[in-house]
């Protein structure tokens, strides 16, 4: 007789990967690239996207914003004529603090995959929980602002571990501030040694062009065969 | 025959309500005023309160510190000579992104409610979830930086709502940022008419006398009998 095993499933978290996969296969037969861009409230991801996604050469990008409530975001960036697709979470349990992947998938039939390239998924301000669910991005990019102190990595690990790329923002304020960047980048590499990072000010424009280049490679590498 | 009717429980919040009523008599058995304090992660509740703790006259106070990881908080405040107990959320479901009463509940044991009048529960910073769960409570706090924009209050409108207080902190950086204080004021107006606020900045110490006749004008109304 032959046997088949099927291992109980024990994870809480599997339900939402079984999803993020679908998801992940819907995008890779639109051939998009996904980036999954997360952050503490007001560390600037919307800014920095206003800055980013007009100058992506050819790559044709689309956002999918995450929001407890509003749309003011997606206001912002759709002023700039890039496709944005809007996703609340407020009908959760008291409003959901994270995207999941299946709010994401809910998402896809509005998503514009067929005249795309890239996808940034700008999730809710928060740096615990998005960091705990896959939505089926192909990397995770999170910005971090100077204002918030050094001990955000010690304090976050996961977020900052999880992340394929870090930003730095609001370099700019870095004179006025007590903000010690060789401390913050010490504590980064104790909880993500290694880990890739741009200073950047969305507000100067400094190091933008840098994190550009890098979207722009990463979707490249992402649409190249294996 | 006298019947009783129970209502069907149909919160899912109701048990956590439960505990919180717990607590309350708890602190109220001890005389301890309770104050949440919440804001996004980096807004400055921690700094606020090593300006706030130790000049607050007569008022003995303690701090229970909520951290998914880690116990930096809690060691700057203890270097001030204040009791601190410290509660980590990561044995949750991969870190837990607020406290509930539950967890508070946990630490009552370990905190000293004969020898303080005023108890400050830092919680996790978030702006979603930590405004679901109330844990026992007698006021809500939050620090709303200056560095986030204006458009927190209409992005996480339940935050700004619940809280008694709003403390905009960092208000020493308004020369160099953009943001436009009267526009954040009418947003915080919008969700939550009439909200109490104070202008602070945990840095140079503006404002933060208020804040301390605030906590203890506070303390003296909850300890005086009803």
């Amino acid at each position: 007789m032959h046997k088949t095993k099927i291992r109980v499933v024990e994870d809480a978290l599997d339900a939402n990967n079984t999803i993020a996969r679908a998801n992940r296969d819907d995008f890779d037969r639109g051939a998009v690239t996904v980036v999954n861009l997360m952050s503490a409230p007001g560390a600037g991801k919307t800014s920095l996207l206003e800055r980013t996604v007009a100058n992506l050469g050819e790559l044709r990008v689309g956002v999918l914003e995450g929001d407890v409530q509003g749309s003011i975001d997606a206001d912002r960036l759709a002023s700039l004529h890039v496709p944005v697709t809007q996703i609340n979470t407020d009908p959760g349990f008291g409003g959901e603090c994270h995207l999941d992947a299946n709010m994401v998938r809910s998402a896809i039939p509005a998503l514009p995959l067929e005249s795309i390239d890239l996808l940034v998924i700008e999730n809710v301000g928060n740096l615990v929980c998005p960091a705990e669910f896959r939505v089926g991005e192909d990397v995770r990019v999170m910005v971090s602002s100077v204002t918030e102190g050094e001990d955000k990595p010690l304090k976050y690990p996961l977020m900052f571990r999880t992340c394929e790329l870090i930003l730095v923002n609001k370099i700019d304020l870095l004179p006025h501030l007590d903000f010690d960047l060789e401390r913050f980048l010490h504590n980064l590499d104790k909880v993500s040694p290694g880990a890739e990072k741009m200073l950047v000010s969305a507000r100067t424009g400094e190091g933008v062009e840098e994190w550009r280049e890098w979207l722009m490679r990463t979707a490249q590498r992402a649409a190249a065969p294996a």
